[in-house]
């Protein structure tokens, strides 16, 4: 069964929700930080730009959805900041284990969105590292290694080149599926497709 | 109990997909076209600006939500055009029988969203409007009232004062929902508020 691929940003509160949900979904699943600015560049302005839409999805929106999921949101001190630690630092855990980034991915999402830690201070996604086991001081090592750096801008790239233009995001045969509310059709998308 | 406000463009294929379902809601419900062109005019860009998003929801995410409802999407001539016609419509029925108005923008929401027509014809909203009994040359004549102009101004600057900012977009108890794929979560809005 072909892998479904799962774009995120750390700093998308419905990256969050969706990364708090898809491993109910009974398929592979290959998991894709990326930066949601380098798109904004390509495809114009966040959809958070105007303080109505913000308000609506900080405020009311993504809490209401995360409260349905038993979670209580607490929006990233810096909001909205960039996610470079964690983005990197996904890559740098992914060369070693898979399995693993993943983990950390989880970990550093829920410092994130339910402990309102800064999404851009490297000592944050550190903590994450280390709540899986992982060694701090090569975590903060590993996150300023070139490759590292050189892979998250290849990643976004791809990612772009896909036509993946928002978090969450997610490609199943090559189908597009914006939104954490889009998956649970993710789970019926491949029988659509044969029916 | 409340009435919840359903606000919507009769050029939003979302607010389509709502309107075919809202009437499951078992709470009272009062209907409100808006021209969404007024909104992007404070609020900034439409979300459809952008060549990706608009291909992404007119080619592939409105098309699969309505198929799922047994729906075959037909994208209106001439779409993104203003519905002026529907809208003023919709109002100038509303003045006689708001129940016969709400039959009205369910007509022609499927003239332009199952036969794609034109949402700026006149002649489409007066073929919605002879589909549930009214006169051609009364409707005709209606939409050109300055009555009815006005009110649709009205009602677009209301929704705007009270925060609207998209299609669907509904007010319960004052929360508000943003998209028909919030439309679940409103059966449950009120449980929640008195849970």
């Amino acid at each position: 069964m072909t892998p479904i691929r799962f774009y995120f940003d750390f700093a998308s509160p419905y990256g969050f929700l969706a990364a708090m949900q898809v491993e109910r979904i009974d398929r592979p699943m290959i998991w894709r930080p990326f930066l949601l600015g380098a798109v904004y560049k390509q495809v114009g302005q966040s959809p958070l730009e105007h303080p109505l839409k913000r308000d609506y999805v900080i405020k009311v929106d993504a809490p209401r959805l995360a409260r349905r999921m038993g979670l209580t949101l607490k929006v990233p001190q810096g909001f909205p900041e960039h996610s470079l630690p964690p983005s990197r630092a996904f890559y740098w855990i992914d060369d070693q284990d898979p399995a693993k980034a993943i983990a950390f991915a989880k970990a550093a999402y829920r410092l994130y969105w339910l402990h309102g830690r800064s999404t851009a201070d490297p000592h944050a996604a550190a903590e994450a590292a280390e709540s899986i086991g992982l060694s701090r001081e090569a975590f903060l090592a590993g996150i300023q290694e070139t490759d590292v750096k050189q892979r998250l801008i290849r990643e976004s790239e791809q990612a772009i080149a896909k036509g993946v233009f928002g978090s969450p995001f997610f490609l199943a045969d090559g189908e597009p599926f914006w939104g954490s509310d889009r998956i649970e059709l993710l789970s019926t998308a491949r029988r659509d497709a044969l029916a």
